[in-house]
């Protein structure tokens, strides 16, 4: 997707290898390809291809720059992470409206975001290089994210911003969690004749309340329309209570 | 925040235990505390405790459970994590209606959400006691994260639902970043006295396009509205302005 084709993640100073890897994963799983490493302690490691799993090809096309201008000069838009607030305020956002911008930048904008030092974060003067800061809406108590797990994060929002701009189907809204569903559904007919036959059966069984029958029917129904049967499981259901009633009719010596 | 008090991360036969530790870090900055390891490889250890960093607490009160009854028995709701389709289909969701649902459970409802194996994930066994799957939409190039960047994403998005429903300001809209600026915004009278100041200094200065001037002044204008000022900035350049005045009719002979 295009949004996601131009996006960049700088990584600053990283120490320690492992961390390079797991962002690799990270970014790819996510459909980000473009990684660029300024002055990591060590690359490339077998302990980053390690974590890279699957996405070592991103460590191999990894760019490595000496400074940041060789890492950003070109982009258009840039923005710094950091959990930490800065004597002066510059304008911070969650990373679902960083997501949002991204979705909607002209075409042929180039954008970077930068992630910091794993003790430190980003210095004052690279923080200032940005045009927005995101900050991920951490756990007062402990809010320091692990680089790897907020570029994953950071790039899970990209890729759902980019998905729903693109109409992708993964999404969109499907509440039931039943939009690939194997089975058509059954309609308001077929559930209707499915209680009827259960009331049949309840009558067969003899397991009406006394004092309110109709609760215990309408009990039932709600269950039923709540769940959202498919016509298999609805076949199924019929068939138990056809199978209940032949046997208690046999037993009982009526006809079936 | 009470969503994410009764959430609970259950992590099955995890075999390389720096996972558990970078779990335990994922979950206590998105302020998730119930860690439960059924049947973990090795645990503690203290490579969890380094991955950990400041969640070593999550790790030392995690339930360690010999199977998965124990660990979900009594809980309400539970959700399993799949990259993979099964040849029976579940109600599938992503993670942010997964939020959703979890931010709209009764009161004193418990809720588990499973993340299974490094190489295998969760078994159809497992899978078929959830009541629904969860699956990050992921590159289909490569869609395997780690599990614990997993646990992260899916934190971060309970997170971001229990912090919009609480109406707490982090996961309110705010597009510009500026909603903890320091300095109040220029009111419109403010930001047209400075407009006029400007196009006086650039009469001062002779740089009006001659062919025409008001296309200059409208771009001007469109800048300065888009940027939205604060007052201190306004300051600042009604005091450059005022200086290149003084010092031009200065050079000129005229008075200030």
């Amino acid at each position: 997707m295009q949004a996601l084709d131009r996006l960049r993640i700088v990584m600053i100073n990283t120490s320690d290898s492992g961390n390079i890897g797991a962002a690799a994963r990270a970014m790819k799983t996510m459909g980000v390809s473009q990684l660029v490493l300024v002055q990591p302690k060590e690359h490339p490691t077998a302990k980053a291809t390690a974590r890279a799993a699957g996405a070592a090809d991103l460590l191999y096309n990894a760019r490595v720059v000496e400074t940041l201008d060789e890492a950003i000069g070109d982009c258009q838009l840039v923005f710094g992470t950091s959990a930490r607030l800065r004597t002066i305020p510059w304008p911070l956002i969650n990373p679902r409206e960083a997501a949002s911008r991204v979705t909607n930048e002209p075409e042929g904008a180039d954008i970077a975001i930068l992630f910091g030092r794993e003790d430190s974060g980003l210095n004052n003067e690279e923080l200032r290089r940005c045009h927005l800061h995101i900050c991920i809406p951490g756990n007062d108590a402990y809010s320091v994210l692990n680089v790897a797990a907020a570029i994953q994060v950071i790039c899970y929002e990209m890729r759902m911003a980019a998905l729903e701009r693109a109409g992708a189907e993964e999404a969109q809204p499907n509440p039931d969690g039943l939009r690939d569903w194997d089975q058509p559904l059954v309609s308001s007919e077929e559930t209707e004749r499915l209680l009827r036959h259960f009331e049949e059966v309840l009558l067969d069984i003899d397991f009406f309340d006394p004092s309110n029958p109709k609760q215990l029917l309408t009990r039932l129904r709600r269950f039923f329309l709540r769940t959202r049967m498919d016509k298999l499981e609805m076949n199924l259901l019929r068939g138990i209570l056809s199978t209940v009633q032949k046997r208690i009719r046999r037993e009982s010596g009526s006809q079936p």
